[in-house]
């Protein structure tokens, strides 16, 4: 038997750590195994185990409320830091504005208030004192900003006007929370941007929509169909939405994944964002805005993670590889740590994140667990036979694959491609998943039967909003499938519109209407080929 | 006349847009010049002059709160990344905790609580429905923090933990806000670390300390007194509160610029973060917590900031180099505008932040004042005479210092030698001001009078806290100069201690008490020279 499989064998067989570690002592052994459940048999229970086991996650004493742990955090900061220099070069600047905002300025945009008032934090007091007036947490800060705007941009020379800010908003919903997806408070960046013309931002808007669908496919793998929102789905005062949408395998659900707006002029209105134009006269400003938040995270565990716990694309993963020395009784175990040293030094200089697990009261099969648990792309081994031989073992976490005898000599370039090649797989993989469960249907009566087997339906749609209604209405009626929403995932059988696919997309084709094409709800023309689904 | 003579005469003159812009046309001449107000006449409207004008900040419809305008908070960026990058090379990780906080995480500590309580904003609401329990915007996060600490503690092998973040808090003061120094929410970076002895807690709190020295010192040019805070000043619920205070030479008062608190075993007693030590037995954990918020923004503009406005100090300038082609009528521009780009290009790629204003519907004195306004280092100006020569001229916004026939060909050598000439010269003054500003006095006799100088006071003093409070009330009561509380600083007359300072500081030498050395104040045994000083 080789050295790794010896390891294997006791990964197989007990993956009690040596330590007596209260924190897992009390567990069995199978809850200390991987995610402790099947993700396919429950995947409510596997995604808060898999999250919380893999400290990305922990849980707070207000409900919907969440703690990032460095694990995930790391993440954010590299989507923060690829997004945040891709729009330096749109020429966006950051800037901060308040958390709190006034009654007044929340309510001055009546369809968009509407459309976020129930979910309103509002703080009424400080310390034991009443506040005269109460002032609301942002729930998002058009309503913040604009007025600003209104005193800012006064000739069309101060447009285009082009501001994010990362912060966090609080939107206090009543939906069983979820995590990353569905969270009271959430970090995101919002973009508000003002322009002189609409064909300004009109460009502007699909070229953030294209960054966001470059966050998720560059970075978490994970494909998106980018489309635009039907009225119904459209944010609230806005002109018109467009979105990047994601899909969860295991359920079948769809996932809003990110939205870039345009205002069109309805806020520059209502703030009174007008200015005097090249000719002299006035002019409302044309306006987007546009939000990527911290659901990126867990929409990117549920895409990847399997059994074990999460997978990590390794562009994005905190540690990219680790380097686990074998040692063995009654064998001198500081070649092999050094060996594993000078690897890891080498790897480092070259830009790769690596870490050695060369802790002496962890046996390698709790580390293999641990890494994998925490989903870090490649593990290297190295023991006694392999450093005799100048080589090390890599292990891919996203296949399982293992490489024998890969020289250290060439370890930098193996890495490196290796990577590459996980990064690549992941998102070959999940495209392939996806395009398998994107069904063109054209009759009503193949729709909620195609939901049930965890697919989306692109269907050729009348695009009038009253049939969306009718579509929700009915599939809620004629759906079975409330299984999740009973494990806690709060989903409802009913299904909605997720996007009007564009037709120029990347990893699936979308079909195109004819003239004869009929709404396969309403029998009425049909407008575009849309995608519905169960959704988060 | 030269050509820049020719321009700075029409800079004098007036400085009218050419275009009719509404922002500042209703204004009068002198009102547009710089900050409006000479900073010795007013300070309070000249600070509030110049952080609006300069565009750093704007005001907001609920009280206390601001907005940081890009021009601010492309600041806040560069501490950001200063700091962090020296904070990740001693191990600390981000994370991001919630916002919110329970009445029962934040009660858990007695003396904290009563330290912040009457500055909590409360939510009490969501739409239109109470909450069932109210709770808390943090003030700071240690009793959002340590529940989670507790649970993740176990093992002395858990020790060190060291997170940051990076977010905002609410302190809904009732004093009279001050952008930057004092406001009702505020951004800071705030680290949480725990350790297993006190030693490595110790050793933590002042490699911090130095790094907020540093950020003030290499970043913002602005000179510090490094100290440990008295009983009274120290943080609530704190074992000792170590400092750096800066000192505004203007009204001469002091201003606590960052702290770093050993908070010993306090709070992990009280939040139960007890674990299992080496030898088996249970201990507390010792822990720190460290801030540094966008106070550090006001106090670089307080220093620095001249009639003209904000001076900035290159290393934190969002912009370094300015340069104005000077073009006249009948002259063709060309030549000095493609000039321009060609050294600004070259300029960029050595990493310097260039701009060329070439907007054609302002002069060139239109431009200085308003480049000066905003405190750019340097600014370039080429003209046709100027580039016949294949020269430029530079002008210092520091000290005014111009700088005639730079040759191009050595553009690149003679601006980074200029821009790190200005950091030093910025930081060497400062220096200069505020030891002119620090007097060492003995009795109780000369304390108010010294203070009416616009001056701090080091007096040699016992360290017991009556003696402080009897400081503050006698020095209050003898106090005649509330003038700048009246102009609405909200600085009372009174003074209090700044910090004991430690007696190894660069750029100040702190005397040292002998056994027969009296408290100034009391006549008991001094124990140490101490700062005192009105304040922020």
């Amino acid at each position: 038997m080789s050295e790794t499989n010896k390891v294997e064998k006791k990964q197989k067989e007990a993956k009690q750590p040596k330590a007596n570690n209260n924190n897992t002592a009390s567990k069995s052994k199978t809850e200390l195994l991987g995610a402790g459940v099947k993700k396919e048999e429950d995947f409510s229970e596997w995604y808060t185990n898999v999250i919380t086991r893999s400290e990305m996650i922990d849980y707070y004493d207000i409900s919907g409320c969440y703690i990032l742990r460095p694990w995930a955090f790391s993440i954010w900061e590299k989507i923060q830091s690829f997004f945040d220099s891709e729009i330096k070069k749109l020429g966006v600047q950051n800037a901060y504005f308040p958390l709190l905002v006034s009654e007044k300025a929340l309510n001055t945009e009546k369809d968009h208030i509407s459309g976020f008032s129930p979910e309103v934090a509002w703080v009424t007091r400080s310390g034991d004192s009443n506040l005269a007036e109460p002032v609301a947490i942002r729930p998002t800060s058009e309503t913040v900003m604009y007025p600003s705007y209104a005193k800012w941009i006064r000739s069309h020379r101060d447009l285009p006007l082009k501001l994010n800010q990362w912060v966090n908003v609080v939107r206090w919903e009543f939906k069983r929370p979820v995590p990353f997806l569905r969270t009271r408070e959430f970090l995101w960046q919002e973009g508000h941007t003002a322009f002189s013309s609409k064909e300004e931002a009109d460009v502007e808007v699909y070229q953030i929509l294209e960054l966001y669908k470059r966050v998720y496919e560059e970075l978490l793998a994970v494909p998106m169909v980018k489309g635009m929102k039907t009225e119904n789905e459209k944010f609230a005062g806005g002109l018109y939405t467009t979105t990047i949408e994601g899909f969860i395998p295991t359920n079948g659900r769809g996932i809003q994944a990110a939205t870039s707006h345009c205002l069109g002029q309805n806020f520059s209105k209502m703030f009174n964002i007008e200015y005097e134009n090249a000719e002299g006269g006035k002019s409302l400003a044309w306006q987007n805005s546009w939000g990527l938040t911290t659901r990126t995270i867990g929409v990117m565990v549920m895409v990847h993670g399997d059994d074990k716990g999460l997978v990590l694309p390794p562009k994005i993963a905190p540690i990219q590889v680790v380097i686990i020395p074998l040692t063995f009784k009654d064998v001198d175990s500081t070649p092999v740590r050094e060996a594993a040293q000078k690897i890891a030094k080498q790897l480092k200089e070259q830009g790769i994140a690596v870490h050695v697990d060369d802790r002496d009261n962890y046996n390698p099969g709790f580390k293999f667990n641990h890494w994998e648990l925490k989903g870090v792309p490649i593990r290297m081994e190295i023991g006694p036979k392999d450093l005799a031989k100048d080589a090390v073992v890599i292990c891919r976490r996203d296949n399982g694959e293992k490489k024998f005898d890969i020289p250290i000599s060439t370890i930098t370039t193996t890495v490196t491609q290796t990577l590459d090649d996980i990064q690549a797989a992941l998102l070959q993989k999940a495209v392939n998943e996806r395009n398998n469960k994107i069904k063109t249907i054209k009759e009503w009566a193949e729709f909620v039967p195609t939901l049930n087997t965890n697919s989306l339906v692109l269907a050729p749609w009348c695009n009038v909003p009253a049939c969306e209604d009718a579509i929700k209405k009915t599939s809620g009626e004629e759906s079975k499938n409330v299984a999740e929403e009973e494990k806690g995932f709060c989903l409802t059988g009913a299904a909605k519109s997720l996007c009007i696919p564009f037709v120029d997309q990347e990893h699936i084709k979308i079909p195109q209407i004819t003239e004869e094409t009929k709404c396969f709800k309403c029998g009425a023309h049909a407008q575009k080929y849309t995608l519905f689904g169960r959704s988060y």
